[in-house]
């Protein structure tokens, strides 16, 4: 094995460049092998690892730096800087990360996760190197998906004003995390079909000399000689915003990229390299189908088959189906997605009424607004968003949306901690954010059921509503369960004394096991379902304040502005009778994990619930009861 | 007057050419007439006028339908659409918005206030139209300075792929508030002064038919056709995005506005109209300081000058002259502002340090992550930004900034309510979006000297650290007062009973003036200096619920998840024996009106805080006291 010999970039400097090619094979061999038992974003890093040879070859790593994009494409760049033996933990409790982190080693620059970050970053690495006097490479990796995003745009914009010198390279392969949409996707393609700048200029340039009178021409072209190349190239747009555009070349021939980023590194003020890559390379099941290994759960390497196939319905099915099922009735019903048709579950919707769904891309600012402006005109739209990318339009959300009180539905996936993907991607922060804005409804489903009557109230309400619901299996605790309608609030689910618990959404399932526990030990605790974050169901807890001496909020978010905040603020308003204990995420951050894993280390597991519950009853035996 | 004749787009319609330019000119005599009175966004809506009566000619409002991007612009279309006789109220307590407001009038298709917003709602309501079947047109007016928020990009990237109809006007006054920048801005600069289309692209074509072979060179170039149109009127950037582009074309001449537009409406899919106008135009003082004309207060019409000169210092004029301090005593210091150098205080940094001092332009993500790379790199970025457009920078101050724990300090100008831009300028909401986040320090100060501490703390930290403060005059109720370190949290200012006042910020002053109220009836309320909402202040304030049966915090800031809550979560964490009542809004959105009449609405001037003290002492005569 040549991987053996290489533990970091000066050792792949050492390699006979003829062994390259075997090189790539090994990591990729190796990152299927583990991925495979981990989970992770396969394709995304196949794709890249022969531009990662190419570069640790190229640049002096760790005094040059370079930030990848999103960054789940950095596996091999890991590999090849010191974290190979770590690599079997790659997204486990305590493992290393999925992304870049600076924390882990000092090859990575800055870190990302989420996307279009990188060109804002490298370009503020870049400028503090010249203040500083110092020298050295700064290299951005960004995927054409990730350059859909607003942010990338005003990098450059940016950048291509001021003229550090800086290294974009385009990862261009054709696709973001599915099938990429939009004028750039339009504006690279032409890209790829335009013949190579430099051959082209020479073919025109030789054309005009032999033609009498050319000469003529050729110089009543000086003046707009910039924009002949743009024109051969078509790389204009990125010239057009101050970068010196190169390509595209073969994101697969080591030779030729070591070639064209040395070039890059000679080139005054930023610049762009645009490279053609293919997702999934050299792993055939994830080159024929890079959206399923895009991020995907462990499989067996031999088939490229899920070792756990999906069995229960989960939430981004459920909403993916009610959706379409609403969409029949009315016609005024449509999707809107930020380039996540098959995560949000939306693929079906997409299907049945084409001109109903709209992909626009990594563009989370873009979706919210305009979802309002379909809403202003008419239409019922809904936003099907993960809770940690909808960070990026919470100010569209605001202005857009709930100040005009505009009937926008936001599905909010993955609301709770995620996972695997760990601080970046955790969906904690979602009702801290929203919840102090005008004419918002929260609401937060936990069952198949519950999740499609909420999807339908919220259609109902006319108005701006956020529904939450976490990833994977929709629970089933309300099997022989019947729900009241939603205008009558919150609902009542088990009667007790002393204990009220107040489980938002998912952690009912949770707080029923606890609430079993609790009644073993002799404790009656009761279970009331909020539903409602916002407006908060005040009848109802008003009254139930009346009947215990204690409401628990149990939820999956953050404490600081949450639900149980918000428990807290109608206590004080009101002068309720009652103490609130709140169980949630009590700190800020949440790391990468089993979600199960994360639950439990911070007592939202049943057992978690249960003991706090406990304590509780005991610490206060010399509170008055209430009858 | 003509204008007595002109009550809607329609009467516009019915004039003589020829009276146009009077109509003109009768508009803005009285826009200058009026916002003299009331202050107002002058120097924007004074350079459209001929555009907005160009455009009440061509289009049929308020079938066709207008999104003014920022709105600030839209003034003589307000009064060309039955506004005139409100025009008086205008930004006044119940008057008429300084924006675009649906609920103001059916002539206006969608609110804006925040920059940037236009073509997504554009688009949203021109897809809406075609899957309703209806026909009309949908335009957006787009300042050159918005150009350069990523939304815009993201809606191009869009608009440009999808191919529905749609006008955009791209109002060029070659400055969003102050100087524009970025390499938009250059791009913009070659389009207007290349020459006309038309015109330019007759000579090519006859130069090269007069030249032998040059037959073959224009069918050589036949495929890279469209790519000549560009090449001439450097509009390729917009053409590229998928938009007919078309100009640039004076703005101020109404003929030819009328005939361009005209085109407009003739052109399938989005189509580009680049409208060069003068910010200020027609009223000397403003064309000669269209940056103080802007957003400008109350003022004398004929001399130009502010009719109530500023005499006290400033939040935000106290803040630049800080940090300019603190940047001479460390060359990490350096400062962030997107497109808000006057209003951030930073006019003197940016002349002291011009190598550190960054305008990004209208892109508060890209400055986030910007700071976030600059400081990840050894320096120590201060980010400036109001508060309610640092809501589009959210998820990277979370994700970039947070996360890594990387010292970024943001001064949080406009925090609280601002007055007259009404709710969507309003800074209340900050704190709900970032308390929740990780590694976060925030702070407000209340005074000069307080801001100065606090700013030097906060770069002292080497951790993420927001200062909020108000627009306007800092306090000096701290005059004979001698604070105590930072690092020892909050500080006592006053001693008393039962109840202790929690002021945060600037609402110190109006809390002490309560205190005074109070102790007129007889009450001896005590007051405590609280100065961090997080981390929150638990040590004194744990040992003050001892000695208090009640906190009554104020702030200048919604309830919901603000200060308020934070100390309510501490209690209902702790089990302190006080209770907590939190004054703030107690709505989501408040409307235009003078900062002072709002405060007062909402009870948070001295009367308010006094009388809501004095129900609570009232009522509560049952309670225990405690010595």
């Amino acid at each position: 094995m040549i991987l053996d010999r290489v533990q970091s970039p000066d050792d792949v400097k050492k390699l006979d460049p003829a062994d390259l090619p075997r090189l790539a094979e090994e990591i990729r061999g190796f990152m299927v092998e583990h991925v495979a038992e981990t989970g992770g974003h396969l394709a995304p890093s196949l794709g890249v690892v022969d531009l990662v040879i190419a570069m640790c070859r190229v640049f002096d790593f760790p005094k040059d730096r370079v930030i990848f994009d999103v960054g789940h494409q950095s596996y091999a760049y890991k590999i090849l800087t010191g974290r190979r033996d770590a690599f079997s933990t790659l997204r486990r409790l305590d493992g290393i990360s999925g992304f870049p982190k600076r924390e882990e080693s000092v090859y990575d620059a800055f870190d990302t996760g989420h996307s279009s970050t990188s060109l804002s970053a490298a370009l503020g690495l870049a400028v503090a190197r010249d203040l500083k006097g110092e020298d050295y490479k700064i290299i951005s990796v960004i995927g054409d998906g990730a350059l859909t995003g607003g942010m990338a745009y005003e990098a450059m914009n940016n950048a291509g004003n001021r003229r550090e010198n800086l290294i974009v390279i385009l990862n261009d392969n054709q696709m973001s995390i599915s099938r990429n949409v939009g004028a750039m996707a339009k504006h690279l393609a032409k890209a790829r079909t335009a013949p190579k700048y430099g051959r082209r200029k020479r073919s025109v340039k030789r054309l005009l000399r032999r033609t009498s009178g050319g000469a003529k021409v050729l110089s009543g072209l000086r003046r707009v000689r910039d924009s002949l190349k743009n024109l051969m190239v078509r790389g204009m747009l990125f010239e057009e915003m101050g970068f010196t555009y190169m390509g595209p070349v073969d994101g697969h021939d080591i030779r030729e990229l070591e070639q064209y980023l040395s070039y890059c590194c000679n080139v005054d003020g930023p610049v762009m390299l645009h490279v053609l890559t293919k997702k999934g390379k050299g792993y055939p099941f994830a080159e024929a189908e890079p959206d399923k290994f895009h991020g995907i759960a462990a499989f067996d390497p031999a088939t490229g088959r899920l070792r756990q196939e999906k069995r229960e319905a989960t939430f981004s099915g459920v909403f993916g189906d009610s959706l379409t099922e609403l969409a029949k009735e009315d016609p005024r019903v449509v999707a809107i997605t930020a380039a996540m048709p098959d995560g949000t579950g939306l693929r079906a919707f997409a299907k049945t009424f084409p001109d109903r769904f709209f992909d626009v891309g990594i563009a989370e600012s873009h979706a919210v607004t305009y979802g309002a402006g379909l809403a202003a005109n008419g239409m019922k739209p809904c936003v099907a968003v993960y809770s940690s990318f909808l960070q990026r339009g919470v100010d569209q959300v605001f202005h857009d949306v709930c100040l005009q009180n505009l009937p926008v539905v936001f599905a909010v996936d993955r609301a709770g901690v995620v996972g695997e993907d760990g601080e970046t991607h955790q969906g904690i922060y979602d009702i801290s954010l929203l919840r102090a804005f005008p004419h918002m409804t929260l609401l937060a489903p936990s069952t198949e059921t519950e999740l499609r009557m909420m999807l339908k109230y919220a259609f109902s309400l006319n108005a701006p509503c956020v529904l939450r619901y976490p990833k994977g299996e929709v629970s089933r605790w309300d099997a022989s369960f019947v729900h009241r309608p939603l205008d009558e609030g919150g609902e009542p689910v088990r009667e007790g004394e002393r204990v009220l618990l107040l489980p938002l959404g998912i952690m009912m399932e949770a707080s029923l096991e606890a609430a079993d526990l609790l009644k073993e030990k002799g404790y009656s605790v009761g279970v009331f379902s909020p539903r409602f974050v916002k407006p908060l169901d005040e009848k109802n807890l008003s009254a139930l304040a009346e009947r215990y001496d204690y409401f628990v909020t149990v939820e999956d978010h953050v404490l600081e502005g949450g639900f149980g905040s918000a428990v807290e603020e109608f206590a004080a308003r009101t002068g309720a009778a009652v103490s609130v204990v709140a169980l949630g995420y009590n700190v800020g951050m949440i790391p990468q994990g089993k979600r199960s894993q994360l639950m439990e280390m911070h007592g939202l597991d049943a057992a978690g619930i249960a003991r706090r519950v406990e304590e509780l009853l005991k610490n206060s035996t010399n509170n008055e009861k209430k009858t």
